[in-house]
């Protein structure tokens, strides 16, 4: 653990706010926790009762008992002075979290960073209001559920200080996540924008009658998806073209003519989002989803989510 | 195993046709193979002897010693009596292929499915001269390679029959394969396109200079991608919205707004293929390739791969 951060505040517990706690706790650090909502604290606790072994499981450790060393606190300003590091988790909405970062920035100490967990907003829509320390403000957006999923995209703004992003990516690290930096804020940000990718051309192809929605699933589960939690896109495709450090030049070389012919016809008929192909889409999406098995489905993707991480410590 | 299907031709024993015939073996099917390359059998029986052992953990089979129900001819003509299924596998080339199926329609016997691996070429493009039976030919698109990647793209073309779909889809799942039905020729089919779609995007966050191409494959495997072995783009947006029947318009309707604005600018910011944005690409992806290690990268995808396809066996 980072040698300095020893104290987090969790703003909002929600969805993403609880998950972050479990998180922190299990990695020994005291949790200052304020989120308004009636029974805010009971939902927490059983959150993190249910969570606990599955994080312990994927820490390789054998804590039995969940760590008690969290508090909630109706005004999270007076504790702000114990606290070494901030992550946000309140509601989606601009004014309500510049608001609550003007407040945040006024009293947390010099130095510490005040991270966002926002998924949409970029924090330079949120900081106009900060008058201390903008340049300490920064997203640290994470994948649901945070406690399981690595990937942490740290977004700084044009004013984030370097020291800042450095201490933030070092302090993700530590708790084993895997922090990426997106050096320019762009909507959706990285993995968000990847995923629209593949569920436009998805949504595309099952609205044009190409393949049915259950059998677009297989395609991927069975196919390509088997290997993206070990192989991202550039090592995929480097892999394509033989391996090595001019594999990924050979395949562009060798695919692209054909690549561009699909992007040609996929740009042609992409998804436009209109009442005739979004009710195609969803009545071919109706038929596969309601012959799911979702407990089964979800057992199932835990519990290879677990042996996948458990399998590249080191990926 | 299907029951009519006893033998099979493998015609075109390269990288895909090598790997095809080491399935059919390990399901208990004759194999003849044709390949007029020189050393094609030698190379053959090195790809066997090595590709066995997975195929047999895969199976959860404990057979110690590659099959050797196999033979090379030299002409496959004569020997077509004999045989039930034909999986083409020969050179990527449309002259290539149409030759080559007005023989084989000429010869097969009535009623035995012609199928192509070709991952390119619709099967329109190659059947003008079929005489006899062209309603039995159709792509049977595997992924690399098919001994233990499932996917397989079953692609007819206007005119091959219902019952000749059927029989091919059947004989697939039968050798443990997981076929989808590609309704329409499209360029690139499905599985294809759906990669062609995350590399695009991919490739213009990168170009752009939004983030590291490391930075890009850790944002897919510490991320979306840790969940695409199991649930796919049309499940996954479902358990996002809450799962279940109604979760996929749950989410459509909470973030449809959002992704749009993700599109409108993934649009505008498209990779276009132009000098400039290659030679961005190429300079990043450089940076990072030649620092990959490459062996302990596919050691470890194979086994996560191993792993993955042992603990979903139904899905
Ligand atoms: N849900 C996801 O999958 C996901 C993933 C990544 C990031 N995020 C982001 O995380 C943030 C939280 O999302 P969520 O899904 O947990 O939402 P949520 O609605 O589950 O939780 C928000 C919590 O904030 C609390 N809150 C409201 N006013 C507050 C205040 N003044 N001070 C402190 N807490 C207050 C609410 O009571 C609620 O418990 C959002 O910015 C969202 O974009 C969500
Ligand atoms: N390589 C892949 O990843 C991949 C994946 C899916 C599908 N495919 C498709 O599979 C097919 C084969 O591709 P490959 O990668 O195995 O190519 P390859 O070059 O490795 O193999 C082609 C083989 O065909 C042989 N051949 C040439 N003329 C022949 C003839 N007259 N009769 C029989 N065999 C002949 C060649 O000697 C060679 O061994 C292509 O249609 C390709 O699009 C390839």
């Amino acid at each position: 653990m980072s040698q300095q951060i020893r104290t987090v505040a969790v703003i909002g517990c929600g969805v993403i706010g609880m998950s972050w706690a479990c998180l922190f706790l299990a990695k020994g650090l005291k949790v200052i926790i304020t989120d308004p909502v009636e029974g805010a604290e009971d939902r927490f606790r059983r959150y993190l009762d249910e969570a606990w072994p599955s994080i312990q499981l994927q820490l390789g450790s054998l804590q039995q008992e969940p760590a008690k060393n969290y508090e909630f606190v109706a005004d999270i300003v007076p504790r702000l002075i114990e606290v070494d590091f901030i992550q946000e988790n309140g509601p989606e909405r601009v004014e309500f979290k510049q608001e609550l970062f003007k407040t945040l920035d006024q009293h947390a100490r010099p130095g510490v960073v005040i991270a966002s967990s926002s998924s949409g907003l970029p924090s330079s829509a949120f900081i106009g209001q900060c008058e201390h320390e903008p340049g300490r403000i920064l997203i640290g957006h994470p994948f649901n559920p945070p406690h399981l999923i690595p990937l942490v995209e740290v977004v700084p703004h044009a004013g984030t200080t370097p020291a800042i992003i450095t201490t933030a990516m070092a302090f993700y690290r530590a708790l084993g996540k895997r922090p990426v930096l997106i050096r320019k804020e762009v909507p959706g940000f990285v993995a968000n924008r990847l995923q629209a990718a593949i569920n436009a051309e998805a949504y595309s192809l099952i609205s044009r009658g190409v393949i049915s929605a259950e059998d677009l699933d297989t395609a991927v589960t069975s196919g390509p998806g088997l290997r993206w939690g070990v192989t991202g896109p550039i090592v995929t495709n480097a892999l394509g073209g033989g391996g090595g450090a001019d594999g990924f030049n050979t395949r562009l070389e060798r695919l692209g003519p054909a690549i561009r012919g699909w992007e040609k016809d996929m740009l042609e008929h992409r998804f436009d989002w209109s009442e005739e192909r979004l009710s195609l889409l969803k009545a071919e999406v109706g038929n596969y989803l309601t012959a799911v098995n979702w407990s089964e489905l979800t057992r199932q993707r835990d519990s290879v989510l677990l042996q996948l991480l458990k399998s590249k410590p080191n990926l």
